[in-house]
């Protein structure tokens, strides 16, 4: 594998080296940047296809605006490897998504040019607006430019944005990267009425707002005036929705060809005086056949072979719970027809998409509107179907008002299915599913459960279809599983019982979810020492299981609770129970470990959890501190949180 | 004060008595139900020009839909009083709003004919949609129809709605009831739009979707024919943004015009396959003079005198909380011109009303529109301004994913003013401020405080705008204030610092937030048996007072921890610390006293915190059992938690 050649981008450190080039030179420039991005991905993995599609957008906006003074604030920051390559990082791109390595995202400890970090989805306009207002107001930042995904703009916050930006009238910009993709193929209204906006040949530019076409080269202007005529006619009424909120329009322009790229974004950069959105149309993988060929279009990959585009395969021990958790509901909505899936625009990342290859109906994607989401299912709970709905801990976090309010409030039992829960890994801090224990338990009527093995997920998937009288959730990591047997049906739970899966005299670890396994290699170092642990599976949070706890309490002279997830979770309902029942006012040692008051940034999850002191060892060494031994004793340096 | 004469409601307990009557008996009909209700409002105080607005229009949806088979989904809900009247609940309306009373919104628990609860906006389409899908899916329920106002529609989540259900292409129904207002007069682009699409005169129908017309009365269909032709045109792209995304779109309706309401919905009803949206102009407060001449529409008032419109006025001994904050940021303001501040169409509930006086150009009113808020005040912090997020504590659910991805991973210095924390009165469940000290304290990087008083509160806003090196929050009540003498200029208050306030020696009282006075009550009443308490106002929940705690749990016998949220918050702080400290593993009696793990209904918001067994009394009474003290000897029969 030789290295591409690359005399241009050689020269180029930061943006500012680009001033001189040409068109044509930029062109070029494009090419090698895609050469980079390729050979650098395929070395790391990552999220390729969206970053191919922005590759002439990238260098066309550096080049035209003046980047760091101008904000460029790419919306979820996952097409941002080109960016990367162009703003003194590209020396840095083989350790992308690495622990220690640059982020696979955006990120504002990382660079001056990335003013607003992302990950999430559809922030960018808000955050634009909040930097033009800053600019408005006298601070030293210059104009502000949003990049977005026709994915992202379907969801609720980006309306509210435009909303707010267009009224507020005024100069930004709003580039609309359309390649009707988001991670999935796109669903909804939104996505079907772009579509509709560019059913002419690419190529032509057909709406130019008004009083921008002066500011184009020759050839380009007088097609932008005839087009303008052609689309908006006399009537004056033909303005498309970004129009009637309040912004100028001009597009679709072909995202690839460089000159009408920087034509219109010079153009735009020199007349605009209230907000522009910019309607850009990419190919997702553009430029590299594997890529474009594949059906996602390489949203997220592995290493892989450049000359082949063959991704390296991991080859997982055991399922991974996503696709345990998909095949599990599937069964069980064989003999009930009133199960239904809810996805937001993950359909293969919660396996939805396996549910819904049986179930094709009986599946909606709501797209990327995680609010709309969860109320859709309470709705449907209202109208007597059996509702699962699957987001990521972290993305559920757009629909906590609609769970206090719609769901739990009105004690309607949508079941929700929460996939990476706890450390994610190369993904990092803004995909960590920390906060849902915390913020599902403090809520009335709500049940929480988590898994702690694939095992134990298809149980809690059996249990929650079978809990009609309110809301329930289950939670469980990301990736494979531990690879125990699988049972053929899962067994409906009692509610708010744990179990004892292992019986000690001297500490008691109570473990809520996947941890459990660490738990048990912590229990084997402290046998080793002859001291003897109970270890036991709460399995649920809310409910508590009070006799278990009691019973720990009462025959052990220490407790240990541990889960993935943060303070004010599992632990905290474990402490407020003791508390409550006066257990504490004894001599009861009592330790709760959870993950630490920081954001961990990226690494293999164990490497995160080691980082977060949650270690077999750390698990150890804080049972054998609760229980007043020397933790030298297993040659422990480990120290507890 | 006479009672209305009613003939006609007299005949009606249910929707279904309401078949037989003529057009003009249900035009009569609604005049009385408006009577109706201003005369219960009068004797009760609530929503009324919500109400008002929407007489006729519940008139008509009762006449031609089949409820409670058909499912009617009021948006809010608390235009829902004329509903309520027709649905069995007309002789309970006395009770609006009062303990043990009607809720002032729809409620599942309340009746059949409230299928979907509400309070906060933008929820009903959603809903609406999950109905639809249960009916398609043959369960028995009928078509589902949302109500929702034009304010409501600006928030994301209505959008996503839309986005969704027009993809879907099910038949429902959406009336959009334009009165041009939400709370304060509606900000944002799609306000704007909406008025445009009303520019013609009233009473004429202007679009009408094709097909529905036949289903019209004649001269109506004739009208309607030509008006749209005349609106679409020929050029076919002349659609509404409701038609971009899916829906067939009818209006404007003139919603105070019987005939044409009936006329309208009966054809909708007949001829609709796929999802409608009925564009209904109606003005807030109609037909009750005193209502419609108010600038706020009287939206919400106290108890008043029908014929002069007059409302009762409490005199309170002290400043509202809002008042207060708004009054403390302004003063602030004037010498700091980079302080901000950012409502979600809340001006008047959240102060910032008063900072928008004096500084009109920096208080920005983003509709109901949480998300984009706080992600909108992140990109003004990076852009180096102070913003100051007033959003109220349940409402700021909306923004959660913000606070987490946006603010507290990117740590920018954004201010969070929570208004009414803890429980607030009539506004029952949906609108307490109960989880947010715990999903706030999990956060990192976020410091947490609450106000115990509104002087405390003024040295908070103070702390806050000085706070610059990462987010922060203030919590405090609705309501007056405790009418302690007011500080001229706040103190920049010490991060992580709480203050004793009363010194003992057998139990500490540690008070996070409003609850202070509570506990100082409670401290009155051991120390009339002899058992003196130190009672501590914690000012910060985030971080802990280490050093103030540490002192408490050494030098008492037992510590009591107060405040006004859930569990998981500030007590379950409290305990992770002193377990991680090893600080319970001797003989410490603790008690965490929160809200309990129910939603409590309206009431007085001291009943309310009576009902959550959180009054002087009950924490006396904790305070003694943990000391191991005969509770009766206080004569207390309250059981702590």
């Amino acid at each position: 594998m030789t290295r591409p050649n690359t005399p241009i981008l050689d020269r180029i450190h930061v943006p500012s080296d680009m001033k001189g080039l040409s068109n044509s030179e930029l062109s070029a420039l494009a090419d090698e940047v895609r050469s980079e991005v390729v050979q650098a991905v395929s070395t790391t993995g990552g999220h390729l296809g969206s970053s191919l599609g922005v590759v002439e957008l990238t260098v066309a906006l550096h080049a035209v605006f003046d980047t760091p003074r101008d904000k460029l604030i790419w919306d979820v920051g996952h097409q941002c490897y080109p960016h990367k390559v162009l703003t003194a990082r590209r020396e840095r791109m083989s350790t992308l998504r690495q622990e220690g390595g640059l982020s696979g995202f955006t990120k504002r400890a990382e660079s001056e040019f990335d003013p607003f970090g992302a990950a999430h989805s559809s922030t960018s306009i808000s955050a634009a607006l909040g930097f033009t207002v800053a600019r408005d107001m006298g601070l030293p930042t210059g104009d502000a430019v949003a990049i977005i995904g026709d994915g992202s703009i379907s969801a609720g916050m980006a309306y509210e944005a435009l909303n707010n930006a267009g009224s507020e009238g005024r100069r930004m910009f709003v580039i609309l990267n359309d390649n009707e993709m988001s991670i999935a193929p796109p669903v909804g209204a939104m996505s079907k009425y772009l579509s509709g906006l560019y059913a002419s040949p690419l190529g032509e530019l057909q709406t130019m707002a008004e009083g921008f076409e002066s500011a184009l080269p020759g050839p380009l202007r007088d097609h932008a005036r005839r087009a303008r005529q052609l689309v908006t006619g006399v009537t004056g009424t033909g303005g498309t929705m970004f129009e009637d909120l309040g912004f100028q329009y001009i597009g679709p322009v072909d995202g690839h060809n460089m000159e009408q790229l920087l034509s219109v974004l010079r153009a735009a950069r020199t007349r605009a005086t209230g907000p522009v959105l910019i309607h850009c149309c990419t190919v997702k993988g553009k430029g590299y056949a594997p890529a474009e060929l594949s059906a996602d279009k390489y949203h997220g990959v592995a290493k892989f072979d450049v000359a082949t585009g063959v991704q390296a395969k991991s080859r997982p021990n055991a399922p991974s719970y996503t696709s345990v958790f998909g095949t599990a509901l599937s069964k069980l909505a064989e003999n009930d027809s009133n199960i239904v899936g809810i996805t937001a625009a993950m359909p293969s990342g919660t396996g939805m998409d396996i549910f819904a290859k049986q179930f094709p109906k009986r599946m909606f994607d709501v797209g990327i509107a995680e609010q709309h989401g969860v109320t859709f299912a309470a709705g449907m709970a209202a109208g007597g179907l059996k509702p699962f709905c699957a987001i990521y801990s972290s993305f559920l976090q757009r629909g906590y008002d609609q769970i206090v309010h719609d769901v739990a409030l009105q004690n309607l039992p949508v079941r929700f299915a929460i996939d990476r829960a706890g450390l994610v890994g190369a993904d990092g801090p803004t995909h960590a599913g920390a906060f849902d224990i915390g913020y599902l338990a403090a809520l009335p009527n709500m049940t929480v459960m988590a898994a702690s093995d694939e095992a134990e997920l298809v149980h809690m998937v059996a249990t929650a279809a079978a809990h009609d009288s309110g809301p329930i959730a289950f939670r469980y990591p990301r990736g494979s599983g531990t690879g125990v047997e699988m049972p053929e049906i899962g067994d409906v739970l009692e509610i708010g019982k744990g179990r004892i899966v292992r019986q000690g005299a001297d500490v008691a670890i109570l473990s809520f979810g996947a941890h459990l396994s660490e738990s048990l290699k912590a229990a084997d170092l402290m046998q080793q020492q002859g001291i003897t642990a109970t270890v036991a599976d709460a399995r649920f949070a809310k409910p508590l299981d009070h006799a278990l706890i009691r019973k720990l309490v009462k025959t052990h002279k220490a407790l240990i609770t541990i889960e993935q997830g943060s303070q004010g979770g599992f632990g905290a309902m474990v402490l407020h129970y003791l508390a409550g029942e006066g257990l504490l006012d004894g001599n009861l040692a009592i330790r709760t470990m959870t993950l630490p008051d920081r954001f961990i940034d990226q690494a293999a999850p164990d490497a995160m959890y080691a980082e977060a002191g949650l270690t077999a060892t750390d698990i150890a060494a804080t049972a054998l501190q609760a229980l007043g031994v020397d933790a030298q004793k297993l040659g422990v340096s480990g120290v507890p949180l």
